[in-house]
């Protein structure tokens, strides 16, 4: 429900951050790899936010882009991660290194995130790769209606496009990575694997 | 409990929106076709919103006019149906195509909509007439005290102009479809259904 | 823990009003009277509110004094009745004349309310006359430190201020209603009681 | 999810106050102390909150510290105590003279605390004592990246400072209180307990 937050800096903790809107301060659990990447309190920031809703709590977790968020909402789908192994993935690995690992089946590197075991990392990695396709097949059947990417090149660009995008790359980004492949001649999983990889070496 | 979003219009998605109000963005699933009808990023915009509220999210879901929000209230009070379908229903046919399906019993009609089979079509048939009955019946006890309606007309067109406001149209839209019907010599249920088979042919 | 709104009004339905605070429409179940009893749509409007948390819906209900707030509280805390019956005993009869009813045994001014049987009627009695007393022990004990009252009439009189205050009136309201008594040899609870009887008359 | 809440006092109430922020009027429990301590309705006031989530309530209550709220927050730890009993403790004892008995192991002041028996404060006893080790293992893991505290001091005293700043205290407060302490060659846990013993005392 709440998609961002755009406030004051007010305080900086490892893993939390306060950001003040309106006069409400509002404390949002983020990585600290992120935590140590703003600039100084007082300053207005700008946070992706996703509002975790239990039984017994209300929190919400922070991201610099819709890119570590999407790759946060995927991982939350797997059965056993909750948020803040969640967030530890994505703040420790980044998601661009994370889609790498993924396409390479790497387990070795998921197992480096505290709270992530063999059995986990297994369930991660064959989870996200099977989201991972059907990410394409729901994203080819409605291209995105936003940023007016134009529908010219092939329909398998189309699709990589899409599914790029729906994984949270911004278009520039995703069409940058696809007019950078050497071989465009690849079906769409085939350019998304491909662009990804390029996008997780950077 | 939250009946509105008046801000400012950050992003579409296929499937939903972000709008921002003071500092905060609000992200709100709306039908494609609400999506693809907005102005473009940056305008400010004006969302009835209905709150979803369950142990593990809060969700809301947006549109572009309280005749579409009543329609989606009365689908998620049929039993199965949920606020995704309520909300296809709501986006694929439009409230006014619904209406006059419902009138004419063309559970057809309701199929063509993702996740709607026949059994549903069929319960969406029964209870959307019935609470149409029903509609009539609460709302003669207690006319409208908003917008100052004359209660000037005979009681039976008192009776479907609360009614059809009821249902989520304007006073102006509900009285000018009953000064439309050829025959107003009817009960208040008959000029429902005459005025709801002439708005849902607009 | 929402108190209060205050903002423009928006609509105002037969049992509902739309309060609009910095860009969100707040829908607020409030009773006839009340709605009958708002300026225009567009103007500020002050409502005291209760926020009723569920699992599967968050609902606001308003009114236009603690006093009939407070009564609504006490009224939700007697087994079966829930908000809107609490909020239609409200709206009918009246803070004043409930506390009246309730000193008098009249069961029978209750079932006048749509929703509240004569069992009902008789555990709202009970409940409320028993909440009545403890109000007066409860607040004995800790004399008011808002609006400075001064404390130097007889201790029976503070505590049924005090007392008074607790059940929503203003320090104001009760004072005024203490002065008025004829007989002021009385304890706590007799000075409560003919307080109420006297402000249930007005 | 919400940290602090900075608006206009509006009404104060032997155990809660109410802060407008932007037309909303937040009902926030405090402990009858900082209710007596705050200035006059109509002054801006700033507590830190803690929003409590129930299924059937959202309750916020608040501090005029963050070292009062952390104890809040290790008191909810512990197993049977709710957070009307932690404010309470932290409202009738303040923090420091509670950490001053936690490392006395003064079970009989708690105990002074309504609603607080011999087994509970045994049991608080037990817990925050665990706690307080545990709290500077943890926190020894990861100095504070707030407020750029030089690590020149030796490792010991780093993390008695990051130990005392989790519990609360400002950066400047624990850092005086070390520099007050006659003996510094103690390890972390001991300049800890020092520390919290001169402030306790204060």
């Amino acid at each position: 429900m709440i998609d961002f937050l755009k406030g004051r800096l007010v305080s900086v903790y490892p893993e939390a951050v306060v950001v003040e809107v309106g006069g409400i301060g509002y404390r949002v659990q983020v990585p600290p790899s992120l935590a140590a990447s703003l600039p100084e309190p007082g300053e207005t920031v700008f946070l992706y936010t996703y509002l975790s809703v239990k039984e017994t709590a209300l929190e919400m977790f922070g991201f610099s882009s819709e890119l570590d968020r999407t790759a946060f909402l995927l991982l939350l789908g797997v059965a056993g991660i909750g948020p803040r192994t969640a967030l530890a993935v994505v703040g420790r690995l980044g998601t661009r290194r994370l889609w790498a690992a993924i396409l390479r089946e790497d387990t070795g590197i998921l197992t480096t995130v505290p709270g992530i075991g063999v059995k986990s990392a297994r369930r991660i990695m064959v989870e996200l790769r099977d989201r991972l396709e059907k990410q394409q097949v729901a994203v080819s059947a409605e291209l995105p209606a936003s940023d007016g990417v134009p529908v010219l090149a092939g329909r398998a660009e189309n699709e990589a496009l899409a599914a790029l995008i729906s994984l949270g790359y911004t278009p520039r980004e995703a069409r940058e990575a696809l007019n950078r492949l050497p071989d465009r001649k690849l079906d769409a999983a085939g350019l998304v694997h491909a662009a990804l990889r390029i996008m997780g070496s950077q």
